[in-house]
């Protein structure tokens, strides 16, 4: 969608509510040719009933039999264009572990890894050191690295991996990776990609300098490499695009970051689905976009857990009659990606959707479900970008285009 | 569709004819979840017929999700994408007072306002002055004021609106609206927007100089704005562009004005549906496409009167074995828009189509309905722009691409 063409179309006056709840990696796949999907074996009757008075169909937020990230596929449902719209790596990492990314900051993924004496790099991952090492080894760069003018932040991610960024004026991403992804080679010298950047990356070569100094003489972690570097992206605003005041709940940092990402507000973490629904009867009314998330069905989904990910499914199913209770015009029910537990990963399938509105069509659909959705009148493999200004007219928020 | 690439697959001494029937916001909603839209209700045999021997699917004009204006609307059935193709409101205003626009003309829609002493606007439409007092107001203008060298013409639209034309040599229509669109606000000075509208410009000045001296004291109605000044679009010809010669039939003025913009020869104005298909059978051996249009299913949707949607259906079904015994090659049956009577307003929710032709291939539809369109093999929302070359290929008026 052209935001542009969105623009004059919005009502000043509209108060229309729309939920869009996300059941990460909702999509799924039968265990045999014949058999059925997470969300058709799951019992849930709620969902069922609103599937019959709603419009549905499939969605995808990337070039379709393309899988995509959590991060890009969570665009695609606030109307963004994932190609269009590039998070950097650094930006991802940093939003996956809660870090409050500011608009001065730069940040990386980093890895410790193994060099010889050369400096060539025989270990990308310093053979998987524990979480509790790359704990320690972030507190000792972060104690003895000193680089003028700008803060420093070290986070630990999972084992070798963690965080980088700098905080500062005039600071800009557009520096190259350190990392040459491949052993047998040294790590790269990073350098500005534009003029702009040519300050950022002299305090990432002296970074790179001070921090190899200090870590010459540990094992097996001796060094470490950096790639994608980036800032927080200057983007339109989800509300100034749609005209709407949103809100965003949910239990994990990285779909939190995200929705900041694209400037909604954010709520604190909750910590389980049914608080997820406290909230957002708690914020009901300050708000009119309520972007809920609910991480576990992906997470049952990447461990091969079909009975885990059937589960949840029903037991989010039992939380529609408090979303129902709040009197919403419009409910989103999709996922961000399909993450079928036979493939223990996050896959390409096409994410079974719904669509309830006060003002649907309803599409002769009996309940919610992949195979169903391939009856809906949204379309079996629509784009994740429809559905905001999809939302926004059966909400009757928009003007009509034209006379 | 890239009229560039149709230019050469158009066949010189092709015949087949197409008719294409439009009833405007044919597009419907059920009352309640479970119930039937218009078209489905409505008992319509004769398209039933033919919905078992066509191609249907549901299609859309403007990006999905947006509900379009009806001049838009029927750009988009005739192949011309509405959002690259643009029409000024003020050539609209004209096409819809049945306004003769010619090529020299550059038309702009006028609202009469109340102004202070300070021309501060406290007032923009007036107090919604009788269409009486508004004919008399224009009438008055057109007596006093003189423009050399142009012809002007005021023609009064409903209530405080009117339609502005100049008519001469050498305008263009690209200058700045004087309407401030908010009361507490003075009229803006209106300005050329490019080099060649400066003659345009200076004489729209003049007009609001000796407009606002003749009308300083009248009441309500003191002073006036003007907006979306605009001449007739030179666009690609619809004979050209389809290879077809085509004839419109339509009861109201927009509609024949939208056909006239894309250089269709327009019938004067039909008083019933029963004389449209009297015209369609006295020229049907002079043309080969036919574009009849159908206002009163709009009307009854508007109104929110659901009955009356569905009898104007019953009624345009009984007409049908008349347009099927001319032995059209191409009948095309559907809607500009939706226009729901549970919502009295033009909507966003893809149009219902059929395709009949001898050259069909059924999809198994046992009906013609919303519903039943779901299942059809145009799809469930596809680009009103596909209509016309699917309708030549049906026709055999188009060769192959390639060899």
């Amino acid at each position: 969608m052209n935001f542009e063409l969105i623009k004059p179309l919005l009502k000043e006056d509209a108060k229309g509510k729309i939920v869009m709840l996300v059941m990460d990696g909702l999509g799924g796949l039968p265990l045999t040719p014949d058999g059925k999907t997470e969300l058709e074996t799951a019992k849930t009757p709620h969902m069922d009933q609103l599937a019959k008075e709603a419009e549905l169909g499939l969605h995808h937020s990337v070039p379709f039999g393309i899988t995509p990230g959590s991060g890009q596929a969570h665009l695609g449902l606030f109307g963004y264009d994932p190609i269009k719209y590039e998070i950097g790596r650094g930006v991802l990492s940093a939003l996956g572990i809660d870090f409050d990314l500011g608009p001065n900051d730069v940040a990386a993924r980093g890895n410790f890894c193994t060099v010889d004496e050369n400096g060539v790099i025989t270990d990308r991952r310093a053979g998987r050191i524990p979480t509790e090492e790359g704990q320690r080894l972030c507190n000792l760069l972060k104690e003895k690295i000193n680089l003028p003018g700008v803060e420093l932040f070290l986070e630990p991610e999972k084992e070798y991996r963690f965080v980088f960024v700098l905080r500062g004026e005039g600071l800009d991403g557009h520096v190259s990776d350190t990392d040459p992804q491949a052993v047998g080679k040294k790590a790269h010298v990073p350098e500005a990609l534009k003029p702009d950047a040519e300050k950022t990356a002299e305090l990432v070569r002296e970074f790179v300098r001070q921090g190899n100094e200090i870590l010459k003489s540990e094992h097996p972690a001796n060094s470490f490499v950096l790639r994608g570097f980036a800032g927080m992206p200057k983007w339109p605003k989800f509300n100034d695009v749609w005209g709407l005041n949103s809100v965003a709940i949910a239990m994990y940092p990285m779909y939190r970051g995200v929705a900041k990402v694209v400037g909604m507000t954010v709520l604190h973490p909750a910590e389980s689905m049914s608080q997820e629904i406290d909230m957002l009867e708690e914020y009901w009314d300050k708000h009119d976009f309520f972007f809920v998330h609910i991480k576990k069905t992906d997470s049952f989904g990447e461990d091969g857990n079909f009975d885990g990910k059937v589960g949840i499914i029903e037991e989010v199913d039992a939380l529609i009659p408090r979303i129902m209770a709040l009197d919403p015009d419009v409910l989103i029910i999709t996922g961000d990606h399909s993450t079928p537990s036979k493939l223990k990963a996050h896959s390409w399938h096409p994410i079974p959707t719904m669509l309830w509105s006060k003002n649907a069509r309803p599409d002769r659909v009996e309940s919610f479900g992949e195979r169903e959705c391939l009856k809906g009148s949204l379309g079996s493999r629509f784009d994740a970008n429809d559905l905001l200004p999809l939302a926004l007219s059966h909400a009757l928020r928009l003007e009509k285009f034209g006379a």
